[in-house]
């Protein structure tokens, strides 16, 4: 399944090592003005070679609209988009064609399908998340004009943890370093962690928090539309996450009613355990989540594994790999939530449609 | 949005106050023979008044089918079922009538659609997922028949938790014990909290574990149809679900790639970090998961909050309520895990049918 | 697949002999006033035993709303209701267990499911479209507010017809004949076509057309979604529909463009070759179209065919059944259409929506 | 909504004077060897330009195939393909800017969206249909594995009809005349009336016929999925269609049960007045169906209509047209047919499957 959503609707296509990366966003509303240097801006974030920290590789993701924008405003119609592949190092995978490489999807492609792309993971590339930052910027673009924000940070690599809550965070000096980390001090010692293990060949997990400002009450479908459900998908859906939480999340598990109901008073909520959702509907008030990240597969270091038919073989990676994927997801958890935030938004209007 | 799944479908209605609660299950295959013992016990798991931990409602839950099975076995057509509302208090619920009930779905309802059923949460009551227990139930006897498995247990109530991994678990222990806690020892200390809690008048949280055994390689698909992303749609679409995690989850971000990939032998896996899913697709080995689920927002205890004229009031619930849902919440978890997975088994048959 | 529709959904369940007839209509917008006697005169319009034109047949067919509704209003929530079989006669169909009746989905069901409920065509009865008919009554109820109509009536019997535009009818008369044709001395016609026919214990086919009136600007959806291919859809849904046609249809194919365009005028539309749909989206105008229906397969003459064994057979059919189905189709066309007008139109709401 | 199909998805893009059309087709099975020399012969069926019967107008149509396709064979990953707009005469549309042609989708693509691209008729252009001629020959390829077969031609053009029943027709002369009728002498009518009318600046309309072979039993479903319901909307979708019938159509609508009974005996079915299909359900005998569509809006003579700002204005086009849409039509029916075949194939694999 190759298509996101209901309403507002992103259908990616594209290998890492083929022509090109593309999509289409379908049901975007017209009239919007749409900022190609804001789609090249959020590309630049997700793209490798931005700082020491991830792969070397130059990529120059340079995105063509093909279609539904008319002398600069959307039209209602499909937007169709490309990023050809450049820069490719196919050769650096010829090892690897009948190889399953350990904790990557080569195994279950091939079981799955019988053929695959063997070249930079073919369709299992995080590459494929090019198109999730075209579709989410062209959310964002949508609803920043209902002043709705999203903004998403590294808070975790390995142990090293910024734990603050979002509120006492300075949100602006997110993109102030290479790791994505509003506390400079903190930011300071992840760096230093991926860099470490850069250095030793391996990778290293985290966890990236978002939170989304200004979202009207109403937001979200009862039962299996609830608004965090929707999130949890789009998330999950990433490359390596491994898990969702919003509001307190896992750790509230352990408290009681009596301190997590947030009370409403004439005034407003007395507090937001809730995180911005109730029943599934968001409430008005911020929706902070988080997602959880795997370390990646891909290690600089022999690693055994077997191959198509079953020989034991070592590989010794070549390619240009991160690290640690943390920095380079932040704005690709935050394309998903725009996403999701303006699909919902449409639904919400059709359903409080005056009829 | 009320229906769920793709090829397997349930589509769900009814409110905790209304007439009935019910649903259709559409794309069960023919000719499995529909157990209606199995779908009554699975009912009893979910029903509230088993024990003294869930409240003292006694609901009979007595299921109807009323179509697509014909002389005992599934027809192919759409199974429509419906759960009769018994031995309803709604005067219970009289005083709370323009009252929005601090952290429940009263204030989005009412907001997102000018009108809401008020007596006993209406749609956002836990009720509805009578109906995903039924579906799920159904789903059940058909993964029976290719030996695919799905057990879930209480794994952490507040900060009692049995953190053992699952295999070293005795599973078929989890039914012995009213908080369905495969663990003796743990599970009568959960109990123990689960009562203090209820004499206060208060409620508490906890986590849920799972794992799904006997999957076959292959189910699930790239991008936006990863097999995780769509279990975890699914858990967090049950009430009062604040996280999922799978595999290693948000303990495993901490930890170097070295240590996580799972390694392939000729004899096979030799670990299983990655949660039996590798690019969203299904590897073979059993699927772990976790859900976090908040402590339930009713309390019996005075609380604060407004109503819909934005006058402070003070509610003093006299309902029937469960101080934890956890022990309740396992069937209901095992429920839409069994859907996820075959409506994944059925499009993977179309997405290898031999053409 | 037993469910329709995109943001208002119908889905259905229920076999002619099983024990109830239901289905669930999801979408509804919140607020509508549910007038369950217009439902009710809804379906008596559809119900068989209406006058000696159908099959004498007594089905009271009640339906009972069991979610949705409370105080009378319609809640945003999913509506299920049922309607219980009575009456049936399922011995009538004892000799007909393992045969194919000719031009029935006896054939076909058994193939495709191996399996089958063989008591009065099972799922494939026309009695599943009671459902639609409810779907479709509360549906009108919504547009009734936007002052959308929508008028059908049986235009031909056989070879006879009423070939008046539909602006020359008087479609008040609709309803004073049995046919349900707004022409009276046809009508007349009609009946003692199908008398005759019935007499024979034969059965003949017909057209119902329909005209869709005070229908926005804007409804439909450009490439897949044009408006007249859902209704096309919608109405091939229909049991024994054989074809769709709307604006000049099939006889339009003979004249040139010249005398087809529909020319605008500060003053409006002079024409409306283009039956109110240019580019697949509503022009304001009405929205005429017709529907072809088959005679019905059953006779009440002994047929030959041959069972599931392969051996031939003669059926002698027992059954109450219409020798011609146009009259009791007119609330099943309009319901169909009233459901794909409402879904668009809040489809519309979510496409225009300011943003 | 611009994406078509279940399990089988083609979603499109692009405008008439845009950079691109494409499309992405989603859930292609693997393993299928993809035809570049195939996709490009249906292209050139659609392209203009064929014989003096269709536009001038030269369009190289070269299909790029990006994404899902590995070695030459299908990956099972989505296909995603463009065909670069090139010899565009933008500016022959100029004048037409702020103007409402007649019967073009102008005037309901500019009250829907509020803005549109004038050139060429935007995205409601039929240029549209490249896409659908791609997705529809990749389908193609798939089914050709299963020996199911789809062919159309031309069977009416204004009056000039060819009324013979497909299985008296000579179907491999379909391509050896420019109007594509399988009787020569019908054709060389054909041709002279298009001509004709080409002369007079002017448009006709016509049928196309087209019959599914090697359908083997079992596909559609029921209720709302029935085959020929999804065969209506996709044909129904094509502009300029206004109507689809099929089996014996409007026509037998005249006939009694008694004659269009089909007979089954245990050596197979006497006739296929059903059309090949029974209760929704692909019977195993060919199906046929008709298609009418109108004379093409944009004649080459002046006509009136009005602006943007409700000023009467004369439009004299310039643009390249064609005269009759039929003869390139032919590909598109065939196109949508696949889709719809191929999609229910795989559906009903996946219901028939063994679990």
């Amino acid at each position: 399944m190759n298509t996101f959503g209901t309403l507002f609707r992103l259908t990616t296509f594209g290998e890492s090592h083929g022509a090109a990366i593309g999509g289409v966003v379908d049901g975007c509303p017209a009239g919007i003005a749409l900022d190609l240097d804001f789609i090249k801006a959020e590309l630049d974030r997700r793209r490798p070679g931005q700082s020491r920290l991830t792969t070397a590789r130059k990529e120059g993701d340079r995105v063509e609209i093909l279609s539904g924008v008319f002398e600069g405003q959307t039209t209602g119609q499909p937007i169709g988009f490309i990023v050809r592949n450049e820069n490719q190092h196919s050769n650096d995978y010829d090892d690897l064609r009948d190889v399953f490489r350990p904790s990557h999807a080569d195994y279950t492609y091939y079981m799955k399908y019988g053929v695959r792309d063997h070249r930079g993971g073919g369709r299992s590339s995080a590459r494929e998340t090019i198109s999730r930052v075209v579709g989410g910027a062209i959310a964002k673009l949508c609803l920043r004009q209902q002043g709705i924000g999203i903004k998403a940070w590294t808070q975790q690599v390995g142990n090293i943890a910024c734990d603050r809550d979002w509120s006492r965070l300075d949100l602006s000096l997110i993109e102030t370093n290479a790791v994505r980390c509003p506390d400079p001090e903190v930011a300071q010692q992840m760096e230093d962690l991926i860099l470490q293990v850069k250095g030793e060949g391996d990778t290293i997990g985290g966890i990236i928090a978002a939170v989304i400002t200004g979202c009207p009450v109403g937001l979200g479908e009862p039962a299996f539309g609830k608004l965090h459900a929707q999130l949890g998908a789009a998330m999950l859906s990433i490359n390596a996450a491994k898990g969702f939480e919003y509001g307190e999340g896992f750790a509230g598990v352990a408290q009681r009613g009596s301190e997590q109901n947030d009370i409403l008073t004439p005034a407003g909520w007395l507090s937001n355990h809730s995180g911005g959702i109730q029943g599934g509907i968001s409430n008005g008030q911020p929706i902070p989540f988080r997602v959880a990240f795997k370390p990646v597969a891909t290690l600089l270091r022999p690693q055994q594994t077997i191959d198509i038919h079953g020989n034991v073989v070592t590989i010794h990676p070549r390619g240009r790999h991160d690290p640690c994927v943390l920095p380079r997801a932040v704005p690709i958890v935050e394309a998903m939530a725009a996403m999701v935030i303006l699909d919902n938004f449409l639904q919400h209007t059709a359903r409080t449609s005056k009829i």
